[in-house]
């Protein structure tokens, strides 16, 4: 059998997630039925990484094993015409029979957005988180540099977690601001369970003085989740890039 | 009476145009539901332009009279509160008695999105043209400038419209290209029912080889409906400015 790596870029909106759930609509399933259009079979389909419910990815890589011969490129075409609007197949090779999307990953980048003004934007509903009060975007970098490097990320992990090791290195954080749009922008090598979202709830609470940058530190040393601020909501997150 | 100036913007993709329509869901009828929810009455609202269904807003003046003596800022939260996520009001100002949002107005913007690429964007579903052939936006902006003047726009007027006068005058036409974004940006004292859309589907001819940049002028001066190219989509329209 072939082994076809895929990368996709979603729209997260209207899906519970990527992996497939039952009777929910999840991306997974939309690929799915895509695959089973195009190759008159229905394969398993492995993610790179599960992503919450509204969550979006701008790249975001699937491998699966299939039959027959069809070219990588006019796979790319076939996929599309059969996905929804907000799904869709950027890039498509084949790969080696032991490669997996998920554990041959050696790290992601996230970005989060928070459009930062009174006056929501109507063309970025779903899209972004919508924040009214002027955000310190200097003190938010400040904290976040504090994410980088090797740390045990308990206090920023959601209960629910199957994962042993909370040990993860973050190779870059930063905020940044363009026009009235905030950036978080983090790379590393893996996330856990929210992960992104409280480091956001957190950096949150730093622009309104609750957290100081330099206690961030701490925060992380005390592996205790109710020190870090909350979880923040989900339609702001983009799976930004996928490194192999 | 007050006489209210509102300056909103929205998606139009879930809406039949702006304009109240029986049955239908229109930006109108929405903000006549927020106003009736903030002033407890139903008044009239006056448009600056009717929009097609599907087309957006970022720039669009509403007028309205009415009772109360709730301060413009006040109006702005208070009606965004009560309003769908797709459409926000960003200004309010009292204005005389006498003004109204179309006759006063002396001018419009108009932007038009083409998205030209193999790779469909999937955040911006019903936002923009999806155009996959490559696009010749150097002679597509060199037909533009033909536009601009003072023209008898007949060819570019779609059959339906009560108008009598179908002369305009376009003050500047541009077409440019960031990235995999074709922009037509278009400015004049008025438009025609469809005109726009009739600029950018000739536009679309011209990058084809189908009509020479310098067929423009001949074109308008036939006044003939069917020389010039297809109405293109209403989804990648933007009123993008309102001029008073």
């Amino acid at each position: 059998m072939r082994n076809i790596l895929i990368k996709i870029a979603y729209c997260g909106a209207d899906y519970c997630g990527f992996q497939v759930q039952k009777d929910k609509p999840t991306v997974a399933e939309k690929l799915q039925d895509a695959i089973e259009k195009v190759f008159h079979k229905r394969y398993d389909i492995k993610g790179c990484s599960r992503t919450d419910s509204g969550v979006h990815a701008r790249d975001f890589a699937v491998s699966f094993k299939c039959d027959g011969s069809i070219p990588c490129d006019k796979i790319i075409n076939a996929l599309n015409v059969n996905l929804p609007a907000d799904i869709v197949v950027k890039e498509c090779e084949e790969v080696p029979e032991d490669f997996h999307a998920r554990y041959n990953s050696h790290g992601k980048r996230y970005v989060y957005l928070i459009h930062n003004s009174t006056i929501r934007d109507p063309f970025l509903d779903k899209k972004c988180l919508e924040y009214k009060y002027k955000l310190n975007d200097k003190i938010m970098d400040e904290a976040a540099r504090h994410f980088e490097g090797t740390h045990d990320f308990s206090a920023f992990c959601s209960a629910g977690t199957t994962v042993k090791d909370f040990v993860r290195t973050i190779y870059s954080a930063r905020v940044i601001r363009e026009g009235d749009m905030v950036k978080f922008i983090v790379e590393g090598d893996g996330f856990l369970y929210n992960m992104v979202r409280i480091m956001v709830g957190t950096l949150l609470s730093v622009s309104m003085g609750k957290i100081k940058p330099d206690e961030i530190p701490e925060i992380i040393d005390s592996k205790d989740r109710s020190r870090a601020g909350k979880t923040a909501e989900s339609q702001g997150l983009y799976l930004d890039k996928v490194f192999y």
